[in-house]
């Protein structure tokens, strides 16, 4: 029989998480106060978070130790399976051999529990009454609901309003984990009013509800501010990914020659790649690594790498990253977890070092992808997922073109069960591709910031 | 650390059906041809299901090895995990311990993939082309379509009107996968069509969808029929459940008290209590176990222990069971796999001889268990399985009571991420509890037929 999973015990689960900062040839460039053009220090975080992130956020140790109480709680679902996608190998006829990571048997159904757990853990600890975050497509969102309800913490989520209206049964699962859902834009925030003052029918955006919730957690003592991707904490307690894959891959006596993972605000990528592009930094063992967007909202391809703001109220620190300006605001495409206008500081500075590739995909590509991957291995992918699934699929077909057998690892970072009016709307041939013209990525890219 | 999930190896999966017919002190009486009224054999099966599968549903041998393409495709998901609900435990302050085995990790999200892939595979191997089947929640009816992508079989579902309307997203789940799905009554069938003659409002039901599937099936040689519940065949392939549970629990260092599992058609409580019955009837170990039915279709409970048809138009032999009536359209309750008017003959041979128990929930009570449940242990179940969740509270705050430190175990039979409308429902108050009139019942059972 062919080994299709690979399963590691409990106790082979990571016990710290792999700090990409202590690898790196140089340093990214810093977060900048926007007032006054300096550093950042602790003192401008710790309004919205708590001590022990802020160190994590610039933390050159390359292993963090995971405290027990997250290590718990993770053995609910982890070690997640990897497996070996045999039956699409056969599909695409290809020679290579393609590995996925399984995300989606957490309680969320994706990979950012990974990180509400412990940003509840700390939080806690600290003595936080209250998390306010944003959600995209809600997986982040229900994450930190269902962390919020394991550590006793309340939970406030501003939800972008495209996906509030498309999924309201993420809405619902927020809800029945006892967390608060209000849809972004809001008139609960100035943030919120003055975007609804200028566009009333605005369908919201990841900026917008990152505004809304930075300002909720900067006016309220008891209250924190939670962010699901794009920080250095948040990439960094995604690690476990990809630990754990280097861990299974070599009980299948392999290691990858490529890696592809889907982009958003970076963090479940990092997740899988960080540890191996750890290793190619040390100079240990060489990888190609892909980052796979979605055309729709096309930061890395066709973004321009400089300081900018994290969210569209500009409460934010100014960050150097790949950006489409932080007034853009992308269709209302399925994969809400990838409409984000910027990226991972990190990630920008390992794709401009030359350390990682990037690849846009059309969401119609995307979805074709996920159906074919359903069919052959019985899992329906979240629609961010698909555009991996798809990176990885060219890949694949890449091998078989040119007969090589390389070995290719994906991240199939989430489950669809929750999109299924995507899926409904790709089959009725609703879904439409998208190519941002140029001059409006020109005009959104003109108003960045000067700083920097 | 407690340790709170039990995770064995592929290697400890087990590698046959337990077959609790070769235990039972008597056989259950056999099912009649209705024309004759004498014991069917295998002639009168062999239109709907293969040799293979009629074949295991007479025999009286305690093993049946399980097919090695099947157990391929089992190991997908399975050894699925047992999980001790501490935090459940101490939500509720009772000193019992409570356990779950957790079936909601298949690709289907339910414990039904262990049946529907093994009936795909014996019917590829007899060269049967395409299934028909009914469904209720979806939860088979996706099952069965995701088999049939595996083993390349065409699948078309009759689903229940009432959760074709409620539940769009198991429909699309079903499609996605490549199945045919038609709202049942429909007019592609004589049973659809008289149904809906009589009665053009139905919201249908699970004994009406069957007639459909069956008579589709019996019309074409190249088609065959599938049943995702009640016939032995299909409960001794869910016995995977619990022969896993039982050395998980030794790893824990436990043996039940009490076993708990919701009951509509009766697979997933079978699957989960028979290896355990079967030592009680071996004489080895004592267990009490109960079976937990909705308020609103209580067969086990308020029907009568005698030979009706396993569906509406009266296409299916007789047989034995506890009834309310092969008329008896249950309310349109969101745990639409519990909606069937019969229950599997080996579960109502068991009541009868005093092997186990049976109690009924209402509505309200099933999903306030299941937000208890999500909110302690970050899982939220499906519908039915929120039966099985308050049966379970039920043991554990009787044990508080008495003081007792039982060990409970139940079967969390699925996820509830494709119910989320249904929670919904609950949370906004717009669901309500059902007491069926005693008249209803008794005018339901006048109906039976006067055979056995």
């Amino acid at each position: 029989m062919d080994t299709v999973k690979f399963v590691l015990s409990e106790e082979q689960m990571p016990t710290s998480w792999y700090n990409i900062a202590a690898d790196l040839p140089a340093p990214p460039p810093p977060p900048l106060h926007p007032g006054t053009g300096q550093p950042i220090g602790p003192d401008d975080l710790a309004p919205l978070f708590p001590m022990e992130l802020i160190k994590q956020e610039v933390s050159t140790e390359r292993a963090i130790e995971i405290p027990e109480e997250v290590q718990q709680v993770y053995r609910q679902w982890r070690p997640t399976p990897l497996y070996r996608a045999r039956r699409l190998e056969q599909a695409l006829g290809t020679p290579a051999k393609i590995y996925y990571k399984y995300e989606g048997v957490s309680p969320a159904g994706s990979h950012k529990p990974n990180t509400a757990i412990p940003q509840a853990y700390y939080n806690k600890q600290a003595g936080v009454k209250r998390l306010a975050t944003e959600t995209g497509a809600g997986q982040w969102g229900s994450s930190l609901a269902l962390a919020g309800a394991m550590f006793g913490l309340e939970v406030v989520v501003y939800m972008v309003k495209v996906s509030y209206g498309q999924k309201p049964y993420r809405r619902a699962l927020m809800e029945t984990f006892g967390a608060k859902v209000i849809a972004s834009p809001s008139d609960t925030t100035n943030a919120g009013r003055q975007i609804l003052a200028e566009h009333p029918d605005s369908t919201g955006s990841l900026g917008i509800a990152i505004s809304e919730a930075v300002e909720v957690a900067a006016m309220d003592a008891n209250t924190n501010y939670a962010l699901g991707s794009v920080l250095n904490h948040v990439l960094l307690h995604q690690t476990v990914i990809g630990q754990e894959a280097l861990t299974q891959l070599e009980m299948a006596g392999d290691y990858p020659d490529i890696i592809v993972g889907c982009t958003g605000g970076g963090s479940n990528f990092s997740g899988i790649a960080f540890p191996f592009i750890g290793a190619k930094l040390r100079g240990e063992r060489d990888v190609r690594v892909v980052a796979v967007e979605p055309a729709a909202c096309p930061s890395l391809t066709r973004g321009t790498y400089a300081y900018d703001f994290g969210d569209t109220g500009h409460l934010t620190p100014l960050v150097k990253m790949h950006t489409l300006g932080s007034t853009f605001i992308p269709p209302g495409i399925h994969a809400g977890g990838l409409r984000y206008h910027g990226m991972a500081p990190l990630v920008s500075h390992l794709l401009d070092i030359g350390q990682i590739e990037a690849n846009a995909v059309q969401q119609l590509d995307a979805f074709a992808a996920g159906v074919q991957f359903a069919r052959a291995e019985g899992i329906l992918p979240a629609p961010e997922a698909n555009h991996a699934v798809a990176g990885a699929i060219a890949e694949a077909l890449a091998c078989k073109e040119a007969g090589e057998s390389k070995t290719i690892l994906f991240n199939l970072c989430g489950h669809g069960h929750f999109d299924m009016s995507a899926y409904m709307d790709y089959m009725a041939g609703k879904l439409q591709n998208y190519d941002y013209p140029a001059e409006e990525i020109a005009m959104a890219l003109a108003g960045l910031p000067s700083v920097g």
